[in-house]
């Protein structure tokens, strides 16, 4: 087989976040896939094909993509932020495993993006000196109560906990439960950063106690941030603050 | 005070993977202060301060920093991946908060980049589509029973792991210690990944089962990631493997 196929991560949504790869690789593709509010955000380009689609979709639209490719196209399959990190990239190798033999043939390569947490704790400072995690609160492949136990034991085990997909219109009661059950192992003092669309225009931060955090300022836009006991802040110029984790006790 | 200073996360190696905003903020400044061989990674611009320093005085590099920034100059400091992950970010807001209440005025600006980690997924695959964490194995400024208890929360809660800094010269013996903590939770066949500098011309890559894995196949320029029982590989045309977590229980 002839074809190519990208797993582009495009970063947080600025385009000094986007890494020259990935746009090289969509500047190359003949054909994008994609969610389309992600699609939306790469510049067009003369003669190329985008296939938009739902983002509940994404096994169809993995396979998509690799028959795309596996007919002789130049398919990028576009995510944002890091597309390893829940995003597409998973759901194309789950594709590929249950697909023909032949799309193993497929010249495939994964181009690493800049994941929310990671812009999210530059605006903020240094939030993750520590040890630190990932968890999406979305219990749409996994059950809550696995969600629920990995919170507390992210907690109990002292890392900064960077929660995904924290809250939608499916699930609006989820991050209120899961702030809660945070609640019972972190002190109220902790600190929590609510961190929307960074370096989009509608970028929005606020840092608060955990006592103090309202599942109301999330959408699934925000990227929640756990500090730990040692997360410390300092006050900058404009009134906002720093956030940071000391590297000592890290 | 007038001066800028920028934390800047350099990638993991490759041009193609460092960002625009990282680029530029090397370009603009009169004075880059980092780890020599992380330095040596930044092209040479006519009439540049280069102020290298060893790795182990992270503090006095990050008071250098503040200080020339305070002085009026244009700072850039670099870190290899991202700054804020096991990087000089938290150094310098450390030194921040220690330091002089003016240099709380300074335009301090975090410019995200890509960890190391996310490079070495994008290389394996997708090993990260499920909830994951990130631990440093060095002991330097943590107990090394926390890192173990870190160890035993993260396999027993299902989270993938990537572990940092795995192994040095100072410590030899720790890496080997971890993989045997592992081992109490984690079934033998769990698939584990050494990435050795990714996006490098030295790089090189090997996957192998928990049970075999040899901590000798690790140095600092690893970063060794710890798959879930979930985690599946895909023979690639190559002879290698695709390493990837499915969806489905993530």
């Amino acid at each position: 087989m002839t074809g190519h196929l990208s797993i582009v991560g495009l970063g947080p949504g600025a385009a000094g976040l986007q890494t020259p790869d990935a746009s090289a690789a969509l500047a190359e593709a003949t054909d994008l896939v994609g969610y389309l509010p992600y699609l939306q955000r790469v510049a067009r380009s003369i003669g190329q094909v985008r296939h938009a689609s739902d983002n509940r979709v994404e096994l169809d639209r993995a396979r998509h993509a690799l028959e795309l490719a596996a007919s002789g196209r130049v398919v990028a399959v576009v995510s944002s932020g890091d597309a390893g990190v829940f995003g597409m990239a998973s759901a194309v190798f789950e594709a590929m495993e249950a697909g023909p033999v032949g799309w193993r043939q497929l010249d495939v390569r994964v181009v690493p993006g800049i994941s929310a947490v990671f812009a999210a704790a530059a605006r903020l400072g240094a939030p993750l000196g520590h040890d630190f995690c990932a968890i999406s609160l979305s219990d749409n492949r996994k059950p809550w109560a696995l969600v629920l136990r990995r919170l507390t034991a992210a907690a109990q085990a002292g890392f900064v906990i960077a929660l995904y997909n924290p809250r939608s219109r499916a699930r609006p009661e989820q991050l209120g439960e899961a702030l809660d059950t945070l609640r019972l192992t972190l002190a109220p003092q902790t600190l929590v950063a609510f961190a929307r669309a960074v370096s989009r225009p509608e970028e929005h931060v606020e840092i608060m106690a955990l006592a103090d955090a309202d599942p109301l300022l999330a959408d699934m836009s925000t990227l929640v941030l756990i500090g730990t006991a040692e997360t410390r802040s300092i006050p900058r110029a404009d009134g906002t603050v720093w956030l940071y984790a000391p590297r000592t006790a890290c």
